[in-house]
């Protein structure tokens, strides 16, 4: 309870949620478990499968009917509730994610959440970004607008919750910056030890700063991501620490409530499409886990597709489409200046194909020019975001091109972290530093004008005012120009 | 409207607004002038006073009495019409600032406000800072949760609506950085072209990325904070170019608002004490207007303080009060690394003055390494902040110490900027690496112990299992002796 003694207001739907009800479920065999059954590396010990959470309510994908004591609430009390529940001022309900709580019934007691206030992202539509990529309504659902700057919260709110319950007092991840900046976060706001890996010289060093910021063990290990999860992998067979990578399906539990949000943002009309970047993979899995069990319970009555979009030199998942049709991981060598998404072997590629394949999306790829571009497209909207981010409308517009995503075709772009998480990305790109002469001279003229159109290198001047105006006159006329 | 549809549910009570009644009114001679009469540098010709924006129904501080005509809805009324728009998906309503629109009837049609849905941002309890500061109950209101991660959204929302409601194209302001990122943000949302201009080599290069990333011309001048100031001043008067520094008093009216969400989230309980960083010295004016507007309309029945905290190096308001009672301001030659407070010569101090005189609250300054501590006291609680945003805990640690601010009295910390808005300043302070050593020299041992504690560099291993065990296993011994 806050010490300024606010009640909750809705004490009697609160206990319609059916508290800690779930189960897992292999993803590969089939095999459930408890929840409090599950070792250490989240894994099945069956057939090494990734884990769904499941409740007596949800449906999964593949087929099965839903236990009939359901004691959900119908699907427009439960809007009412949701509703309602963005007027009041308990820190549960003030959360974007555990305000859906009834869909996340992990934890006994929703009192005790580690919450930041994660989620309430906001929607923004782009309409200039829809006219470059030639569709009539376009828009972003900016979860870089976390506490931590990254969509990482929605899910780490949902798995320190766990932690906590179950008594760890340490919890590790290896990352790309933004997993570790969330966990940092939420493991300091819970009072608990956190300790990150990260591939020695290979983030932004924005992320990095925040994980000392909230004080986790940060360790620089001389391998790549991919390396970075082989060690943890066997750290935590030995020590008392939670996984918090996104094999943890606790963390996707969190990550599908902003398919949620973005549906009642629309007031529960369906947009035809929804992009994700393709980095680990676990993102589009869960949104793709959000809309399926919001279609299950009649909240909506069709799907979005979602679409997948990789950079080029990190493309396991478009290769393994494209190369052998999803029946094997084509693992790569990653390499992009898009940190976030520099990711080789993706743990959750299994369930993105699900997503995929149920929702009837595509898996594209895009250069690092492409992405370059699009981000300072995003930009130029006042909106901003990580390269990472920017794929999604370097994607769309490919998809468009290719005739895949039609005019007329309502388009949401998951923007997964803010601006400020790599801004020498920003500065370089704006200096024209960004890339390699050799990576220039394959622009077309066409191309190249388009960047050059989107730079804003600054401009250092004397500080006096006949030297600054002649300046700004010369931009003014430029401007009445255009 | 937006293309989804959603329909403005409260039509009618938002009629309740008085549209576009507002007077600007010279806070040095009285003088009152239409809004749209304003000249172009935001001072009053006669005594070059700054301008409050008043209302018929807003009371003054030196002691109007409103006028009798005014249509406000009263304060029941207010709180529930404010609580209900938080369920509406409109973005007029999504916004934290124009959500309160009725205190700030600023322009003529609120559908048409330039908003990236700012405000609402989160409050969060500090218990470990509390003890550290001696206090029972302390809450931070994290301003750094906005769109462009600082505070200056609230106020850019309000001035760029006006700004493109007065049909000007182009807009610009001085900035340390996070003024030009809010500025250049909202701008490109409204089709706008800004100009930023910003002192050579001294500004954190994550906040340079913003306004680069959103487009805007940015300028960087050969002089510090309050020379770009003079050169952009004799500007304005030569283009026609909107002033958006913090003389321009619009971007007060969204600053006022958190005032009003803060006392939202604590049911309408006012706090002891809010306390400010002190830079330009328009943000805690602009608190103080709220908190005043809100207190004459009988939404509260009394004030809080408002206390302002400087740092040594930039302390011209508290030589000001030390030295000559607040006659005169005392510019300084401003330098501190909490560069969004580095400002000698700071344009609002007499709204200060007002402000803390009529709260009855305190100025204080603190020193660049207690700032760096409260840093990373408050980046421990898994909540971070800027640099200058620490200056507020740093501040209070000094009141209670003085026995100005007593255990039991509930106190708010505003943050103003996000911990992305300075990585370099995190980095470097957990590298030890951002003080000379002649400045370490000057601490004490216990002082060093404080910070030692809090360090938390970052450790490069080799990505081998054993040696990574090992040094995990010292860590986990010294966490169990701690």
């Amino acid at each position: 309870m806050p010490p300024w003694g606010c009640k909750p207001l809705y004490d009697t739907l609160a206990e319609t949620m059916n508290v800690a009800t779930h189960e897992l479920r292999c993803i590969d065999c089939g095999a459930r478990i408890a929840g409090s059954a599950v070792n250490s590396i989240f894994r099945c010990p069956t057939c090494n499968g990734l884990y769904d959470v499941i409740y007596p309510w949800s449906s999964i994908p593949n087929g099965d009917t839903p236990a009939s004591d359901s004691k959900l609430p119908n699907a427009s009390a439960l809007r009412w509730l949701w509703q309602e529940r963005r007027t009041s001022s308990l820190p549960e309900d003030q959360s974007g994610v555990w305000r859906f709580r009834d869909l996340l019934p992990i934890i006994d007691d929703p009192e005790k959440v580690v919450t930041l206030r994660e989620g309430n992202t906001p929607l923004y539509d782009l309409p200039r970004c829809a006219r470059i990529a030639g569709i009539d309504w376009l828009l972003a659902k900016h979860q870089g607008m976390n506490p931590t700057s990254s969509f990482k919260d929605t899910g780490m709110t949902a798995a320190l919750s766990v932690a906590q319950e179950r008594g760890f007092e340490w919890v590790a991840c290896a990352s790309t910056g933004n997993t570790s900046a969330a966990m940092a976060a939420y493991a300091a706001r819970a009072g608990m030890r956190s300790i990150v890996f990260i591939p020695e010289g290979k983030i932004a060093w924005g992320k990095l700063s925040q994980s000392m910021d909230y004080g986790a063990l940060t360790i620089q290990l001389k391998t790549d991501f991919d390396g970075c999860v082989n060690v943890l992998t066997d750290l935590v067979n030995r020590f008392p620490i939670m996984l918090l990578n996104s094999v943890n399906p606790y963390r996707l539990e969190g990550q599908k409530t902003p398919a949620f949000e973005l549906l009642e943002q629309l007031e529960w009309q369906v947009p035809e499409h929804v992009i994700v970047p393709g980095g680990n993979l676990a993102n589009s899995s869960a949104l793709a886990k959000g809309f399926t069990e919001i279609h299950h319970l009649g909240l909506i009555h069709r799907m979005p597709k979602i679409s997948i979009i990789q950079a080029e030199g990190a493309n396991p998942l478009y290769r393994t489409i494209e190369e052998n049709g999803g029946k094997e991981l084509i693992p790569v060598k990653a390499n992009t200046r898009a940190s976030a998404i520099r990711i080789g072997n993706p743990a959750s590629w299994k369930k993105a194909l699900r997503a995929l394949r149920t929702t009837g999306g595509w898996c594209e790829q895009v250069s690092e020019q492409e992405i370059a571009l699009a981000k300072a497209e995003i930009g130029a909207e006042g909106v901003g975001c990580e390269p990472a981010s920017a794929v999604t409308l370097a994607g769309l517009k490919k998809l468009v091109a290719q005739g895949k995503v039609g005019r007329e075709e309502r388009t949401v772009l998951i923007l997964t972290g803010h601006t400020l998480k790599d801004s020498d990305y920003t500065i370089n790109y704006h200096r024209d530093e960004l890339f390699t002469d050799a990576e220039n001279a394959q622009l077309s003229a066409a191309e190249k004008a388009e960047h050059a159109a989107l730079r804003k290198p600054p401009i250092v001047l004397e500080a006096d005012t006949n030297v600054v105006y002649r300046e700004l006159e010369s931009h003014m006329k430029l401007a009445q120009q255009v």
